[in-house]
């Protein structure tokens, strides 16, 4: 059975209960709900200095094909669970809304909306669900994925956590997000059908085993893949595989086949590396890159980048795919202002910032960022707005820009973080000021009540 | 666009590399992988005392189905990576092997395969990627959600968890593995919809917000949902509005109105929840149930248990839907024979135990599991076997059993666990012995080569 991931049912039971009593109600009247992230991940000692916007594509598909089909009708109308005219209501809703966010890669700090949502009270309400289903993941995925980006300057990035990842959606969304935020390539395939990701890969142990001896299965893969040839190395004895290398290039180079590189993915990498570029290069085999997988994080990449460790690539899989220091942003997407009035929630270190707001942001002399404000949309401010309008009544206002273009806006994003803020270690918090008129209107709406 | 999440194109670039090299080689003979987790998550201090067998039903799904579509092939065929004859030979593979596995819901340890595929070479390498994404992910939410189902007796615990899980994907099989491992229900409707799990759901922030004040809100629920009324206190001040159900429920009694619960959300939930608990009893809504949610873990549930907190239910999402406290498991899917001889990985920290394998399982007098062993198929011993066959020649032997009865399996299991591994804190591993005979099998290769 394949799950069909592009169901409309993939809500909270409790929408479709909210809807059916909007509908007894009336309440049809224009709704404004803003997704943002409430803090930084790690407390008191962030384990982000920023986050990077990433998933608005997913999310806008969502928008424009969010529909019951007749299945699923018939079905929500066997469960005796709804009143006959609501269901028909249901048979007829379709996403009429409009839509603002920043562009994807764009980096973003807490409080700070990356999408509105402003649509009939219904609508907006039923994509709750998805929409911070699809926009929370990619965007934790991203933000986790430019830390090893920043910390690896120079070095071939790869996303190898297909078989790790929460599922096979978080696989595709994982590469996407990944690649979004500098990686060159993923070795998932059909990531790579769906947005054109180059593909990457070597070989597993398996192959190695299933033959009787290393030499033989180097050779066997030799053949298969000419043109692209990484072995490897460590299913018995690291160094020793390294030394068969040499004789084996000779005998390959006859063929007119060139090993391209070679894999390590146990052990002290580092150390590894040092010993197996020192074979190499001893047995003339200098142009041979060096590759490295298993259990990788942005700490030891900024280590080995700060002790020069020879290794020109990272295959970099579970703790990627499922940001597993932070494996979530504590955010969401909150009705902001209902029929021209704004709202606010109250709840214990959950209040929020009410009305439809956007987010401005300064820069100094060099480009780099300096600071945002916060400020509801009819309070103008001198610096760059940040939301955009990219669906009106339903429909994108264009197609979505390919994913190489989305990567080079990333990273030159990440060029204009402030230098602490690029670090891995916690950096003094990026000043995001609250606007006199927002604070105005929170005062007016808690004195008020 | 839908993720085709059914694809056989989710699988690693080098899985089709390899094939490629074991097509050249004609290397076809049939091949032992076995599915098992290295250790328990958390080092020295282990998070996990055991962990709890799933994703069956879905791994022999995708290997029933397990194909390449006409497109995918042409779009293999176009990226010119391939030889014409393999692309043949891929078009025409199918799943042809067999399976043994420990049912879902079985306890089981680290070094315990708990799924075995004996098939052809090439097919049982293709299957990798999608097998370990499909197991790793359920035992994983399974193994952490069982916690959550020791640590809260008697109360009903219910998954809330889509819009933080990992994409549809995860969401969907969070809200299986959560009700394989003990939950009594999701709020997620297509998973109430694919496997006839309960479902569960109250009222959420926004419908409170969207009406200008809240009990008008409470009133306007009560209306839309008369027989299932659960309000959400906390939106303003969760005592004042507890209060103000007092009136409430004798203006509903008088419509036949019944209020069922109420929801907190936020704050200190043990204090609100006595609070309210001497509210609605003072008023004579005694009845009311008191539901409970937001960032909940098992060691919150735990204590509330201690404490005897007057909390009926709780709806978890986050921290169960990521296993935030440990998003991954270290598992592996490893050839272990092939040709008819065991095979060995010896990387660093990554040996495997070599040949096809059995776990046995010994009880004492009150049916409490003692010790397992771990040892070669052709080595009975005295124990009960736990993998089982369950497909044959590509086909499953039967249907997967309803996810109902592999509930109350996994609960049965939950109930021969030892004492201190049914606990939340770090117990002494459970003994998992290796047998002599695999034991000697080990030295035999190691000696030899």
């Amino acid at each position: 059975m394949s799950l069909p991931v592009d169901s409309v049912l993939l809500t909270d039971l409790y929408q479709l209960t909210m809807l059916q009593g909007y509908q007894a109600q009336r309440m049809n009247e224009t709704a404004v709900f803003e997704f943002f992230v409430r803090k930084l991940p790690g407390g008191a000692e962030p384990k982000r200095n920023f986050l990077l916007a990433a998933g608005l594509e997913q999310a806008l598909e969502f928008l424009e094909g969010m529909r019951f089909r007749p299945d699923e009708i018939e079905w929500l109308r066997a469960t005796g669970r709804f009143a006959p005219d609501f269901i028909d209501a249901l048979a007829a809703l379709r996403f009429s809304g409009d839509v603002d966010a920043m562009p994807e890669g764009t980096v973003f700090f807490p409080d700070e909306p990356i999408v509105r949502v402003t649509a009939p009270l219904p609508e907006a309400q039923l994509a709750e669900t998805r929409l911070i289903n699809l926009l929370h993941f990619q965007t934790l995925i991203a933000s986790k994925a430019a830390r090893m980006t920043l910390a690896a300057p120079g070095k071939l990035l790869v996303d190898f956590g297909l078989r790790r990842a929460h599922g096979a959606e978080a696989g595709l969304l994982a590469a996407r997000a990944a690649c979004l935020a500098g990686f060159s390539g993923t070795s998932d395939v059909l990531a790579g059908r769906l947005w054109g990701i180059p593909l990457y890969g070597t070989m597993a142990h398996s192959f190695i085993q299933a033959h009787d001896d290393e030499l033989t299965a180097f050779e066997h893969f030799a053949l298969a893949q000419p043109d692209n040839l990484v072995l490897l190395i460590d299913t018995y004895d690291t160094e020793a595989a390294a030394e068969k290398l040499i004789p084996l290039a000779e005998r390959l180079a006859a063929k007119g086949i060139r090993i391209q590189g070679v894999r390590l993915d146990s052990g002290d990498l580092a150390e590894h590396a040092r010993r197996v570029r020192r074979i190499l290069d001893r047995g003339g085999l200098g142009q041979v890159s060096i590759f490295a997988s298993g259990s990788l994080d942005e700490t030891l990449l900024a280590r080995h980048t700060a002790e020069a460790v020879p290794i020109d690539g990272y295959g970099i899989g579970t703790r990627m795919d499922t940001s597993s220091d932070a494996p979530y942003l504590d955010c969401a997407y909150k009705l902001q202002e209902y029929a021209g009035i704004p709202r606010r929630k109250r709840s214990e270190g959950k209040a929020t910032w009410p009305g439809r707001k956007q987010v401005y942001r300064y820069y100094d002399g060099e480009g780099t960022m300096q600071r945002d404000s916060l400020t509801l949309v009819d309070d103008p401010q001198p610096g760059e707005p940040l939301l955009r309008p990219v669906m009106r009544h339903g429909r994108r206002l264009g197609a979505s820009p390919p994913l190489q273009t989305l990567r080079s806006y990333a990273i030159e994003q990440l060029g204009r973080l402030p230098e602490a803020l690029r670090r891995l270690s916690p950096a003094p918090a990026y000043p995001v000021e609250i606007a006199g008129r927002l604070r105005a209107l929170v005062q007016a709406m808690d004195g008020g009540s």
